[in-house]
């Protein structure tokens, strides 16, 4: 299997883009990224999409987005994993690349959210639980994540304004970053009186629903010096699934795949969770951060709050998470935001990360998340020498 | 790159199976798989579905269906390329094996249609084609196909009837196939006297909306042989895209992206078209056959329907076309259709095909298109010595 190494990242602003179409969306993210890696072509291209059916009229992205880029002709398909689908794209444009059956790959995670915000939304977000066994019965997604965050409290006796740190260290990240939706900072008072979405989810436990795009180049590691700038190498690189349904875990409140991926992306690395320098993760609500943290083995089980109570998560602390924002704050274009991870990573183990600089950042992890942890996928990046 | 060889298959009969779920589907198809390889497990799942959240409310089918086939863990992600999405799949496996990730991995495709066979349908799969500049002024995917075989007619003078040959010879091979929806031989008065669909595509053109799923099951060609029955070694594998739209290609009448990828398929299995002992084309419309035999080189252009004319796509002619119905007679559910394809040369190819068998065959080449013509993945497989 060949080493495989991300030469270029691209991406768009994190907001609503009324004007602009997934092909426009898309294609501003990889002409950014090629333009980063210095190359005018690729051989192949993974598009990263939930929603692009039920609320753009369009599937077939792969070749409409390749075609838009000027790449008529290459390999391209989509892939999707409900939210995880934009790192589900990447680990197959490193499979790609791996084999040996293409060179330069691009990964492009695109989504369209804001045209329509209302049920239509609402229902289509819900397709990543299971239709037949949870939706049937009228839960909607973010119900879901309230149950899990209510049996949370329950069962580890946390109050719920011991979630605050996550949202505020998001926030106060994302001011620092030109491409996050929230540049603004919240206050434990914010969190405190936001208004309520599903009880005990508040609209500050909440990523919001947004446009995007964002993309990353792939080439062999032995071949990413010929580029230009400092590549990163995909040092770990694992997708581990569980069942759709919450009922049907034997822990509803431990993320199996979570676990099962980092465990496979460590050991592919040879490194441990304390080798970590900054871990994107995905808290599309306050509840998965803690989740997150105890199954990838930074906090001990019914103990992830604590490292956002401690301030462990800052970027001065222990294990720096949502260094950009987050999907709280930077936003959440669902089927863009694994790879809006991955870029936002790369910028850091560069030096790029302007205000948002993790201090001597070297190894860097990212978890994308699709449905409440049926899809989890997870990568570790390193700068390489 | 790791050679990869396809050493189980599986399939359900193609019709209306209102009775059984997408998970259903899929799991039968599976498990079949899993018996034939002999195997109790795999390492990944590529799943190839198109409409899953359009007609049945369900995204995130790689975590859901290798869940319910009792492989909970596993990688499973879905690929989507519109039609083609069922051999999109089968090329991301191939990847994962041919990289070395991955020793045993399960592709399926699945698709469910006929729960909802009026304007939902209809609109959903015109979502393969240009919602922007093509659906948008009211064209449905039929309504595309039709102007490419009129445009044909009025290029190359050709009548109508010249058509008949791919629906007659589709049905009479149909007759032999277990699994086939329409196992009836029809006549040329049949095919003249047809109701019309979108002029000129009448019914007996059309391949007819369906559910079904099919599955493999591959490994690296290597460890082939340590398997129960005869392997199938996967010689050629490409994918080639093209734009979506048909007014925005060079030549309308020209699979561009069924040249690029049957030109690498050839190349990487170091064969000519006159090496393929049959060949499982993309017959949706009677046109489409055509034009995939003159881009494939088995026919100059404009020509395509003679071989139809001439008998030379039946089981006893020059290239064995559609040898267990093809799209038109076994059936089309749009994400599976790939994989079936694929299931039954692996059938020929082992001797297998029953009634339908093919005397002596040792290569067949396999072809699935997205959109008309925008995706095409061409699989070229070899008797595995």
């Amino acid at each position: 299997m060949r080493g495989v190494s991300i030469i270029g990242v691209g991406q768009t602003p994190v907001g609503e883009h009324w004007e602009r179409s997934l092909r426009h969306l898309a294609y501003e993210a990889v002409a950014a990224a090629m333009k980063d890696a210095g190359i005018e072509g690729a051989h192949a291209m993974y598009v990263g999409n939930m929603l692009s059916g039920e609320i753009s009229g369009q599937s077939h992205l792969g070749a409409l987005i390749a075609d838009f880029c000027g790449l008529r002709g290459i390999e391209a398909v989509k892939v999707e994993a409900a939210c995880g689908s934009g790192a589900a794209a990447v680990r197959m444009g490193y499979l790609a690349v791996a084999s040996g059956a293409h060179d330069l790959v691009i990964c492009v995670g695109v989504e369209k959210m804001t045209d329509d915000v209302g049920s239509k939304l609402t229902a289509a977000l819900a397709q990543a639980a299971d239709a037949d066994y949870e939706v049937a019965h009228g839960v909607t997604f973010v119900g879901l994540n309230a149950l899990l965050m209510r049996r949370y409290m329950h069962e580890y006796r946390v109050r719920h304004e011991d979630f605050a740190g996550f949202a505020i260290n998001a926030h106060a990240n994302a001011v620092g970053n030109p491409n996050a939706m929230f540049r603004k900072a919240i206050t434990l008072e914010d969190f405190k009186g936001a208004d309520m979405i599903a009880d005990p989810i508040n609209l500050l436990d909440s990523s919001p629903m947004a446009d995007g795009a964002a993309a990353v180049v792939l080439c062999p590691t032995e071949q990413a010096h010929a580029f230009r700038g400092k590549p990163v190498r995909i040092a770990g690189s694992a997708l581990a699934t569980d069942c759709l349904s919450i009922h049907d875990r034997h822990d509803p409140l431990w993320l199996q795949a979570a676990e099962d991926s980092a465990r496979r992306a460590y050991a592919q690395a040879d490194i441990t969770p304390a080798d970590v320098d900054l871990f994107e993760l995905h808290d599309a609500f306050t509840i998965m951060s803690a989740l997150s943290l105890e199954a990838c083995g930074f906090a001990e089980r019914g103990k992830g709050w604590q490292l956002a109570v401690d301030g462990e998560i800052r970027p001065s602390g222990r294990i720096p998470i949502c260094t950009m924002g987050g999907l709280k704050a930077r936003g959440h274009p669902v089927g863009a935001t694994g790879v809006y991870q991955i870029v936002e990573a790369v910028l850091q183990l560069r030096g790029e990360a302007g205000a948002c600089q993790i201090h001597n950042a070297r190894v860097a992890m990212t978890q994308n998340i699709g449905g409440s942890g049926a899809t989890i996928i997870t990568h570790i990046l390193e700068v390489q020498e």
